[in-house]
């Protein structure tokens, strides 16, 4: 064991420390995550096509599948600093309470007021779309962690934002509503009578409390019937995993300052924005040959598309009008049972996580929700900060890491991704608290319904 | 003007740089504030009496006007750690908008899960009350920051914790509630059936929503009538001042180390914690002739102790168990109206900061809650941070400060506390956001009957 500096208990980098480019990791990979496809004609979507959709500049960066660094422009620079640099923490208060060897980092992304890393991207797609001169964009956003963000990004920019939020959360989470509200934007809940697709589905299901996918179709739907306006999506893509980088970067500068490797990087994998952000510059290091670690992702044992889902071409979208991906996915219609209540309600997992996960170079498992929860008020009570629901799920596995440490008495370096704070999820924790909250896990008879409905892709 | 290093947006101080010890301004103060007085003998409180409701050492820090400098122990510097320093933060994003050569700085003291500064104070007096081997403590919470805190301050010393919660906080806020369950605390909505004055309170009031003054007599009478129990509070106490002055002692450091001297200190002022902690190390600097400052405390128009009290001994809650203080009051009794949404609602002011407002040392302004949510969602959406309310109040001095710098072409340093974040203040920003929120300020009439009721002391 090598010297090392005394660690604080949070690293700050300098703002001089930040990172000034984006790391493309898919660039260094030598087979790459399968192109989107047009959902017509199902031939790779064109930068044209992909520009009738997104702003063509986030269109590049999704084809971009060479350069490895990309600069972040001054503007968006500006406002990360208003933010960022993120601490990386060191989890004394958490190896104590686990009486563990090992040494506990996580990457805290909540000091925000968007409350998660969403703002990374938000800020960037936001940016895109004022450089190319429209009027404002749409998009959806189910607990509201996305919403938030992208209406802070468009405040700062003065853009307008028309943002679709899942009905049941618009019902349920009051409060974020009005934080979208506080900056601008107007929120409708999802499925709505302003665009066709969700007309049908309320036709289709009356009464119903919508979902992600059905909202990503109004709001594409609303983009491309509107003019000046784009959509944007806070996860599944890599032009978002791509923005994300500035994690994994920032985490690698703090680890490296202090001489720190890590053994094991874990995040929480809805769509994968955050997981691919973390670990870009590290799968990176690996894949030069420079460095070998261990990649977990955790998914929900109530949304498990990684571990079993199929590898597949499918929509992103219910209303199946944005381009298909190739991606580890449950099938577009694929929903959580309603008693889950922990995020990462996505139903496939970013293409380029999907090709590493296909090719071993990560790892994933689920855990269930009441294990979670129990997680985050432990992390809570011992580390002070009241973690988001989905970020739990990597805290589950950390500390299941840290005390499998403790039983062989390795010194591993365990770094997981804290993806931001719960303040809007207090209702999942009412029900933690009042011991009514439970598990489910899809039955095999469910995931092949789901997964029958896939499209055939030659 | 000197050269200066080019300042950051978020000056971090490094764990190092930290206060090693609270500063204590009473001792440099000339003229002391008044001491408190048993509220039957009307004599000065002795350490004895203090004791009986107050932990011993925090008795002692209370009646201590002597020493300086009171060392912070390394149970509580290591809590810090967690979530201190708390970065001061320059706004250039703020300064740009509203076009003033003024430089402003501001203290956030929101990055930790209780949202606002009262962390620093509630850690303070867990750790007392634990090394006095106490069971459990006592208080009383109204919008629920103070609750929050002390729940997290508690659960991290494993001490039982029993908040008393106004009623109708208790019911607007059911995610404060729950974080307080989620860091262990027992909350009941106050009055209770659970104490001899809550009764006596509901059979006089049926159906109240309950006020602090209230709340704070029955955490008071459940500290004093078990065995174990303590009682403490979050603000008003000198005590309290001296825990905060971590806010001032790091934000003078850090101007320290960038060369900055501020002309305006500004802090909101409810019962004074923030303000004392944030001014006190900038008053005794002025104090012993090495500075000239302007320091101004900014309070509801709904509840103006400073600007509209008179400077008497009063009870410092409802009951009228607790000491008597010199203070700036507007009576115990004094309740802000119903429409008064923006915090700050305690009747009087900590002893220290009435005695430097009486002085001359401090001036004190009032402002419109409408307002001052005005002043709060133009900053959440220049700078990022959504404010708690009670933090707008100085945001919004601040910027008419730098606005009179835009007229006069002066390019003055303003410094100002944002002691938290306002996540949990939605249905405020709620009626803001429908244009619903109204002002109201007292009649010279409705004063004079709050002071009516002042207790006559010699």
């Amino acid at each position: 064991m090598s010297v090392q500096k005394e660690i604080p208990y949070k690293i700050y980098l300098e703002e001089s420390e930040m990172p000034t480019a984006w790391y493309n990791l898919r660039a260094d990979m030598q087979k790459k995550p399968a192109p989107m496809l047009n959902p017509q004609t199902h031939q790779p979507a064109t930068l044209d096509e992909l520009s009738e959709v997104f702003c063509r500049e986030l269109a590049e960066q999704e084809l971009n599948v060479t350069d490895p660094y990309i600069p972040i422009p001054e503007e968006i620079r500006s406002f990360y600093k208003m933010y960022r640099p993120a601490p990386l923490v060191r989890a004394y208060c958490l190896e104590k309470y686990l009486d563990t060897p090992a040494h506990i980092y996580y990457k805290f992304e909540g000091n925000n007021t968007s409350g998660s890393h969403k703002l990374n991207s938000a800020i960037a797609q936001a940016y895109y779309a004022k450089k190319q001169g429209l009027k404002g964009v749409t998009t959806e956003t189910g607990a509201g962690q996305w919403g938030t963000a992208l209406s802070m990004a468009c405040s700062y920019f003065d853009l307008d934002c028309k943002v679709f939020m899942v009905k049941v959360s618009y019902e349920q989470k009051p409060f974020r509503r009005e934080v979208m509200r506080t900056y601008g934007a107007s929120v409708t809940p999802s499925p709505s009578e302003t665009t066709a697709i969700g007309r049908k589905i309320l036709e289709a299901h009356p009464g119903t409390g919508g979902s992600l996918g059905c909202a990503v179709s109004e709001a594409v739907e609303c983009a491309t019937s509107t003019e000046g306006y784009r959509y944007v999506l806070g996860s599944v893509l890599n032009q978002v995993t791509l923005h994300q980088s500035v994690i994994g970067l920032e985490t690698k500068a703090a680890l490296d300052k202090y001489g720190v490797k890590a053994d094991i990087i874990i995040g929480c994998a809805g769509g994968g924005s955050n997981l691919g952000g973390l670990i870009a510059p590290f799968v990176g290091e690996q894949l030069r040959g420079e460095a070998n670690y261990r990649f977990i992702a955790v998914e929900p044992a109530s949304c498990p598309s990684l571990t079993r889902g199929k590898y597949a071409y499918d929509y992103c979208d219910t209303g199946m009008i944005c381009p298909l991906a190739k991606m580890y996915t449950l099938g577009c219609d694929y929903i959580p049972a309603p008693n889950h209540a922990g995020g990462l309600r996505y139903h496939g997992m970013n293409s380029m996580l999907s090709e590493l996960y296909d090719q071993g170079i990560m790892e994933a498992t689920t855990v269930k929700q009441t294990e979670v929860f129990q997680a985050a008020v432990e992390f809570a009570r011992v580390e002070g900060i009241l973690p988001a629901p989905e970020s739990s799920h990597a805290i589950r596995v950390a500390m299941d890491e840290a005390l499998k440490c403790k039983e062989t008495g390795e010194k591993k370096t365990i770094v997981f991704g804290l993806t931001g704070t719960g303040y809007f999820d207090m209702y999942a924790y009412e029900k933690h608290n009042n011991g009514t909250l439970t598990d489910y896990i899809p039955t095999d008879e469910e995931i092949a319904a789901a997964l029958a409905k896939l499209p055939e892709v030659e």
